[in-house]
């Protein structure tokens, strides 16, 4: 194998595929990229075995094809430091001999693995398809990633659930987290040929790729899956992933539909106002108590050992039309969700005690659900 | 106590002294701030029994005199999260009763600490006095700040030594900080009045602060110190610290004079070239071996599971006058003195395994000595 290419085209697809190629490794050949030079191109390849990354690497000059891996964050960090605007040549003459890199008068000969050893997990057939602007896979994604569930234990929530239902009549593509404390919901009308797509559970690591991809991206995304594994297809770049096996739970029953103690506050000043009295502790699970009047809200914290503060908002900023209540939330889930939203939160309360309903007035369909904290 | 002062002139005061105050405390008063409101003026003083810094706020205005103590960290996030432009109002009534703070709609009261419990380390005759340039002292600082020992046992390394000398003919002051692998060493003209200074060791976390303060500051700074304590000046902001009490090394018998082989190279193109080659490695102890030979440098690194790289340097970047040599340092130590000079870079060495001194050729008196490693 012998190609040559520009540098800022080969730290593009690397910063991809290594991104995917966990740090810490007991099985070396996952430490690497495979590099396959065939016909005149380049593809990328690098996995942690529950993700796949292939990247068709572009203006590649192949003189010699042949495929080998080498490790792939070594790699990266010379291409890395190359400097900007260098051609960089890859040489591997076959088997166990290094793989070399020339660039100007650097050269390095890094050590490769068989390629056989390699593993694939791209087979398998992806029977349901359909395509998502990056825009939407993006906004699926960050008003949900939030709630995602770091325990282990509770495998099924790791991950966004995506289904396709119903909701007023229409048909939609639903993306929900939750970690038991609190749920995000939001969906988008349901795109071509996901009808049929069972309910799959997408991982955090995936999430988070697909996340970063999505952002480089303006085309529409292609996205395949069975009910074992997803693939999102961004132009030259594809990961494969495998979904959670497991059931998530029946969330709907948890979003309240009753709550009509509606407030809605500018987003901005109850942000800051948040961000305000929670400063009075650093004990970050500490609630933020929400205490309601007509057209009235008065945020408050304490600390037992700092003191108390708060801050109250009327005027312009607050609307409220259901009687008096006092309810506490912490203020990092708060935060959350209203670094989502850009202009009005809409909350709907039942009680002091009860789960509370949180909303972007601008777009309802983006729900929370938020469990309340004793004050 | 009570008086109103600008957001922004006291966020940067409680800044300066909240950053003097250490996060885990068992002494819950050195945790608080003592704001001083005395004939019209505010002063705010923090301390951790090591440093001490006061500061005299300006553009305040005071209408009930008064002292009171508070927590200084939750203050300074509560005066961070308040709006620009905030007008915000201070009020303690005296004794045990909470400071209260009020801007806008927001409140927050913050329980307090006597005065009578707030320690003084400030007094004690400073016998010695000079003035520097904010920008000397930054250079000072800079130039040898990397090389300061983190090994607690030898506490006497834990800091930079400053003291007055003479330098072929010349009176100067000098800078010095070693680890036992690297010395950094840089002299200025003897400010007037420094002449009878003894010689002390600033702590690192002195070091620090000074720095940070320094950088705000285009004035002179007024330094005045004893054998056990020095004080900074930085127009309203005064930070007194104790010294490190111990003998710093005769570090001029460890800088080799008859090294004769000298190397002279562009420093962007040599620190680039090892930040290129040691990235073949991910442990950062690695040595850079310097392969040189007249008017060519070559750098290898290797690892033994990734493989090795190798830049050479020559033409207008590279000269050098002596045999060929090989000799290996930590990248990082390389790394350490090249983002302290600006243009060329000036090896002196005596042969591969003896101590290679560096200076910045633009300002010899900048001279760094560097241990080999084996290679």
């Amino acid at each position: 194998m012998k190609f040559s290419v520009d540098r800022a085209v080969l730290l593009k697809a690397l910063a991809h595929v290594q991104s995917v190629v966990e740090r810490r490794n007991t099985i070396p050949i996952l430490a690497n990229v495979m590099l396959s030079a065939q016909d005149g191109a380049l593809t990328m390849t690098a996995t942690d075995m529950e993700i796949a990354i292939v990247e068709a690497v572009p203006g590649v000059t192949v003189t010699r094809a042949g495929r080998t891996t080498a490790p792939a964050a070594t790699l990266y960090e010379i291409v890395r430091k190359l400097p900007d605007g260098a051609k960089v040549e890859l040489d591997h003459p076959g088997g166990d001999a290094p793989l070399a890199l020339r660039a100007g008068r650097f050269a390095t000969s890094l050590m490769v693995l068989p390629v056989e050893d390699f593993p694939s997990m791209t087979e398998g057939k992806l029977p349901y398809g359909f395509e998502l602007p990056a825009l939407t896979l993006r906004e699926l994604v960050d008003r949900t990633k939030f709630a995602i569930s770091t325990e282990e234990t509770r495998y099924y929530l790791n991950g966004i659930y995506i289904h396709a239902t119903e909701s007023d009549g229409q048909k939609v593509m639903r993306a929900v987290a939750t970690d038991g404390h609190r749920l995000a919901r939001v969906e988008e009308p349901l795109p071509e040929g996901a009808a049929d797509m069972p309910g799959v559970i997408i991982p955090r690591k995936t999430v988070n790729e697909i996340r970063k991809l999505a952002e480089e991206s303006h085309d529409p995304v292609e996205i395949k899956l069975s009910d074992t594994k997803i693939r999102f297809t961004f132009g030259s770049v594809q990961l494969t992933s495998k979904l959670i096996d497991g059931t998530f739970p029946e969330y709907d029953r948890v979003i309240p539909r009753g709550n009509d103690k509606i407030l809605t506050v500018d987003k901005k000043a109850f942000a800051e106002a948040v961000a305000r009295v929670a400063a009075i502790s650093s004990e970050r699970s500490r609630p933020v108590k929400l205490s309601l009047k007509p057209d009235s809200l008065t945020l408050t914290a304490s600390s037992p050992d700092q003191g108390q503060a708060e801050e109250e908002l009327d005027g312009d900023n607050v609307s409220y039309n259901g009687t008096g209540i006092e309810i506490g939330f912490q203020a990092r889930y708060l935060s959350d969700i209203t670094d989502q939203i850009a202009e009005k939160v809409e909350f709907r309360f039942a009680d002091g005690s009860a789960p509370t309903v949180v909303v972007d007035a601008a777009k309802p369909e983006a729900l929370y659900v938020l469990m309340p904290m004793r004050v």
